[in-house]
């Protein structure tokens, strides 16, 4: 996208935003049924969950506040609405399937906030901003999955909170790669700074 | 993306959503500003722009509530945040300038509701949510630009408060065509209808 | 308050709204915790829990959308905040607390959405604004506890939202009846009708 | 209301929430149009916006972020919704009404936030949320007017979004005095502590 960059880049965009004092970490959906591409998975989102292993433990040892969130809808459907019309096999993901189940590898530790959620954002429909402002959390990294899907629709609701917003390029996945691709480009330029795993050991916050 | 396709259908994405009873329009950021590439345009807006006339005519025609965005900053800088940083040329759209105006083929009538908004999104920090609830609209029909950024951050918020949301294809418009291509595709797998201003036409709500 | 009445009444506060085509019942926090003096109730709640049975057999007997709250927190604390702080009480109504379930008289039937919050409103951090959008409901009518706190924050919001907000008298109730009667009077001024539920079954809607 | 006091006493209401280490001051809406009382004036209002001007004073000289709020709807109605179906006089509350400008003494200055809300709470449908996140905000400070109305609502929003919310005594006004004392009693129990302003001069963040 060498092109498109030029255009983004004359007009002034992909400002760098940085790292500020007081990270939090959210890892969006990371479900069991994000794992077999037979339901939601395939892609690159396994690479990203065995990433986010090693980001889980930088954020515990850093003492960043973390966030897990999972799509789950209600057993008799009450709460079904716009995206399982657009997506229906979503309705599957009841509180106790297995399919809504976090993955083990990166599952939450106690105290960790675990939000359940019925659309895209995890900002949405939720108390995901007021339990930021709670802990007066400056910047989010955001890993999960899908990159095009959930992480993207947070990203940009976090960035519309004047969240400094990182996406952690190794943590993030999605079921097909071109999706994938076009919305770190679409991020970088517009809604957050990429950052890989290695890039994020070495700072200091 | 056929390949790419392929894996979504077989996931089951891409419902058909259908237009409801009850449509309004909302046409975003169609700003002087977005029409010249050396601030913010380029790429197939200005034929977006053109699309609109027509769609506005219908929409007008049809008695549909309309309601146009603009961004907008204070001229002291007051209100900028997390996107600004990201694109500090943004700041540039004050109240006054002529950058920040309506183009003036898709002028707004007497009547229609003029949002400003300092995000991506048309609903984040505005009232258009409870505005298409106290007139029971169940179908937002989206036009404007960027397809890859404020239409598409519209789309998502759209979805998630459960209206009916249709891309007009012809009626979008990006600085640069991949990234728009790409959203179109993403809209259409997970949040939203595509329909041409001839399909639109030819339907009869 | 004759004198606050007439202060009002000049100034043109207490316009009337009425009913409108699509109403819905939310219920609000009728929880068992709510029941007990010692805990969180006393005052007319019970009185208005027992106004509720009537209530929700009719919204059933016209089909309205039913929806009811429940104030729960995370075991581990993890959701806690504001609300929390000043109220350290409220932290005990955990998902499997007895005192969080809903008292049996007015427990949801299958497919009436049930929304756990953790502030007093039941729009913050809910869908419950999207759910409304979904159904295309114009008429919120309130029952619930307490008047002065959770009921009136969720009339707040139902009006900001700009839906017709209906306070049914006889199916709200406060642990005190002084804060009681004046959110009654604050809410019949500024932000909703108020009915009782005669009135309620003597309409057609 | 001393018996009342007793039952939120034995439930444990009233927690001390205390000041935190990043204030911010959100004066609500002292417009000219709420200094007449043949407009929305009266009762106490002129008193909380005499107090006010040294409220400012303080904030400004301790470098806290000011917000000012505005309820302004456009010139020809179409952003109207419930509260001006409630109140029907406040859709002259336009843009260049002298009724809707800030009254003199309590005037923002240069790079102080100013809002437009069309509803009672400061934070619905505006950005005020994320424009504290962006400054690391802990505790707000409300002043305005009135205590019943706009002020309350912004301070129950307040407490969702888990900021320390103050109320500033001899700062808010309502145009009866009813309403504003069961507000003050009702905010303290439920969501804020009240302080009056020299108590917040005694104090060093």
């Amino acid at each position: 996208m060498s092109d498109e960059t030029d255009i983004f880049r004359r007009q002034g965009f992909a400002g760098q935003i940085g790292v500020g004092d007081a990270p939090a970490l959210v890892v969006i959906d990371f479900q069991v049924g994000f794992t077999d591409p037979a339901q939601f998975g395939g892609g690159n989102i396994d690479h990203a969950i065995a990433g986010t292993v090693g980001l889980l433990a930088l954020a515990r040892a850093r003492s960043w506040p973390v966030v897990h969130t999972r799509v789950v809808y209600a057993d008799d459907g009450s709460d079904c609405g716009g995206f399982t019309r657009k997506v229906p096999a979503l309705r599957g993901l009841t509180e106790t399937s297995p399919w809504s189940q976090i993955v083990e590898t990166v599952a939450p530790h106690p105290g960790e906030l675990v939000l359940r959620k019925r659309n895209a954002s995890a900002f949405f429909g939720t108390e995901l901003a007021g339990w930021l402002i709670g802990r007066r959390i400056d910047t989010l990294f955001v890993a999960g999955c899908t990159t095009s899907g959930c992480v993207r629709a947070t990203v940009v609701d976090s960035c519309s909170h004047n969240l400094r917003t990182i996406v952690v390029t190794d943590c993030v996945g999605d079921r097909a790669i071109g999706p994938h691709e076009a919305s770190l480009f679409d991020m970088k330029q517009k809604y957050a700074d990429l950052m890989s795993l290695a890039e994020i050991e070495a700072g200091s916050t």
